[in-house]
């Protein structure tokens, strides 16, 4: 089939190149079908270590990868940098800012996730949550601002407000950040600051629900508890986020302060199923079948978190970036069959990978099929893993030769405070 | 001699923690004197690899390094994250934003320099120098959004003026600007994009005096010239820009249009001069003696782009890293000989490193004493030297790896779009 064939192939759209949208590039690439990515960034981001990029230890091109240059090798494949803002799903067209429109044969939307605030918008701009490489260096920008102005002052309460943390949110996002601090102030206030101490620091984080880490073994969430205390974390647990102020948090009838508020609660799906007029679920995620298409709508296929694909056991896939990756890449290969050869479309079947999270450098957990890791092996298997997900063989280097030099040296990595703008400035304790 | 001793000791305030300012802190460290380094930023800059950052082959932390991160092994050393806003010489007190203020026996100025609008400061949003990280994201960010912006136009007219690039200044930093922003569209748009290719992409570097890179020798500057047209860049000399507006310039009777337009004329210093009430030169430098100490006031030092010390040729030493350097080295060491043991302040004499400027990857020019390189040769010597002043192992490392992978591929690097907050986005060419 030559490409003049595939001009008049049936045209496949992806919204969204994260890792449900880019497995299913990349496996409808090596077919003569059309495809067209759209992303309002021009990059694939590695979100598992956006936490890692807010806490000074990778800067943002070392998770970060052009969508063109990874799809450079697909001549059919088509890269375009637009925000969608609806679809004309009779006219199947997707609808982008700036009034253009995309027409198409198939659609695949991959729109991924964002925070929710539980209708509380205002709180983001004084919690920021951990979503965007924007967000994590307006965090990082916070952390270290923080840092020198406890520096030079002479008052100790001030020194201790400053330096002091609130992440809101227990799931993976919230322990890695916890523990990501703890590593931070640890060893950069140990070796960088003169007037001020890493046991001066306070990382407090808060979670509504009973217990840390609620998709992990219950025995892995108490170790991780236990070893996020040990570095000096507080951890409330069955306290739910009342308020959130400038510099403040109310939970039950207490009001913390913290010189850094940092969200990591509340996912909410993208905004698919609005422009569908589909019913989503509580997680704003579409409803789908065992193909992955969305109910009513045969030619429209959700992935990843924005989908509540049910999983063997009867309840929604959680959204995990191996879930999203393993359907973009089952969703393009049953496109490609049902396409080419007029296959139809089979049902999904997700294989669970084990699911990791990391406390501290050097300190992970790893549960699978109730085969359980922690420590130091934990976080060597977490490395690994990570570095091999990563996508590009040169972000593998230097990845790996950051953890590898950090791990040797205590030294964290990327400390640069940029970008100024962020009018927000810690105010006094008092 | 005890830390309780020195706390006696004269206290030197060094107000710049660039090539000069960190010269004097790492000399002085090593001596039982009360140094304070003052920076807006947090982090010391290696400022001749920017245009790297701008043109998407490095990151910004490859090319910074937090100053206390430098300053860690010296415990006499503080660092202060502050802005200067004046100096009180009488009072021997700096001045710092906020109204705080710091006493000093001995002052560094190290203020650097910024770029020069000629008066028109109102140009500097419509053409960004080359001088801060944020400056080089926005740069970056400019030039790639361009780029995707002519991949999804249909309009040929448009393309051409979106992936047009006009560059104001041809010294060194013009002509590196120039021979990078080819590299970055030959390469990223001929593997990268489907629909634009590096032949519709024109670069114009536009230079007032009579010919490119003044401080070189005329056969090495048209040795640059010749390579640069080379690589398609049309190069007008002895033409200045009568104005500038949204994506526009005015040279002589000319109006050019471009998607992106780079400021890299017409360097000014500090406001040191301001500060203390000295008459300054053209470009903003402070009078200096032989000992570099400010005409006027003899416990106040200048060195780098915000002193005039006049060289052996009786000019004044040109703004280059080496000559901060080793200011900044000699400075200390007769600092900490005077302080200490009561000796003289000596007499500071340059010594001539050589001059290099790169023209793209893989072709630099190098001017040493008559002895001239150019080519892979002169490029090899330009990368070695530049790795070997890079601060600290790690960046080493990473940036010598991020070359080398760059070298055997041809593949850009870091070039994503971030902090999309600019509101400069490119007009329509009509």
């Amino acid at each position: 089939m030559s490409d003049s064939d595939a001009i008049r192939q049936p045209h496949v759209v992806i919204v969204g190149g994260g890792f449900g949208g880019m497995g299913c590039a990349r496996t409808l690439g090596g077919a003569p079908v059309r495809v067209t990515v759209v992303d309002r960034n021009n990059y694939n981001l590695f979100s598992p270590l956006l936490y890692q990029v807010a806490t000074a230890a990778l800067s943002p091109a070392d998770i970060a990868q052009p969508i063109r240059k990874l799809l450079k090798r697909q001549p059919l494949t088509d890269v375009m940098r637009a925000q969608v803002v609806g679809i004309d799903y009779a006219g199947k067209q997707v609808l982008l800012a700036g009034g253009k429109m995309l027409s198409y044969d198939r659609l695949v939307l991959a729109c991924g996730s964002s925070y929710s605030y539980f209708g509380h918008d205002e709180w983001a701009g004084e919690a920021p949550a951990v979503k965007t490489i924007e967000d994590a260096l307006r965090i990082r920008a916070r952390l270290l601002t923080a840092y020198e102005r406890a520096e030079v002052s002479q008052d100790p309460a001030e020194q201790a407000f400053l330096l002091s943390t609130i992440i809101v949110g227990g799931g993976p996002t919230g322990v890695e950040m916890a523990g990501a601090i703890a590593d931070l102030t640890r060893f950069a206030l140990k070796k960088d600051f003169r007037h001020i101490r890493a046991d001066m620091a306070h990382i407090t984080l808060i979670e509504a629900g009973p217990r840390l880490l609620a998709a992990f073994p219950e025995s892995l969430a108490a170790h991780a508890r236990k070893m996020l205390e040990r570095h000096a974390v507080t951890v409330m647990t069955g306290e739910a986020v009342r308020g959130i102020e400038r510099n403040s948090v109310r939970v039950g009838e207490l009001t913390l302060k913290a010189g850094t508020l940092i969200w990591a609660a509340g996912v909410q799906a993208s905004p698919a199923g609005r422009w569908l007029g589909v019913e989503v679920d509580r997680a704003g995620r579409l409803p789908v079948g065992a193909d992955l298409s969305v109910t009513g709508h045969p030619d429209i296929y959700a992935i990843g978190d924005t989908a509540a694909a049910i999983g063997a056991n009867g309840k929604p896939l959680p959204a995990l970036a191996q879930v999203a990756k393993q359907q973009g890449l089952a969703l393009g290969r049953a496109l490609r069959a049902n396409i080419l050869q007029q296959k139809p479309m089979p049902a999904f079947h997700f294989h669970d990978r084990g699911n990791t999270a990391v406390i501290s450098s050097g300190a992970a957990i790893y549960d699978f099929r109730g085969s359980h890791l922690s420590g130091f092996v934990g976080w060597a298997f977490w490395a690994l893993i990570h570095v091999y997900l990563l996508t590009g063989f040169r972000n593998r280097i230097l990845v790996a030769t950051q953890w590898l030099w950090r791990l040797a040296t205590f030294e964290p990595g990327a400390r640069l405070i940029t970008g100024t703008d962020d009018p927000h400035k810690p105010a006094p304790s008092s």
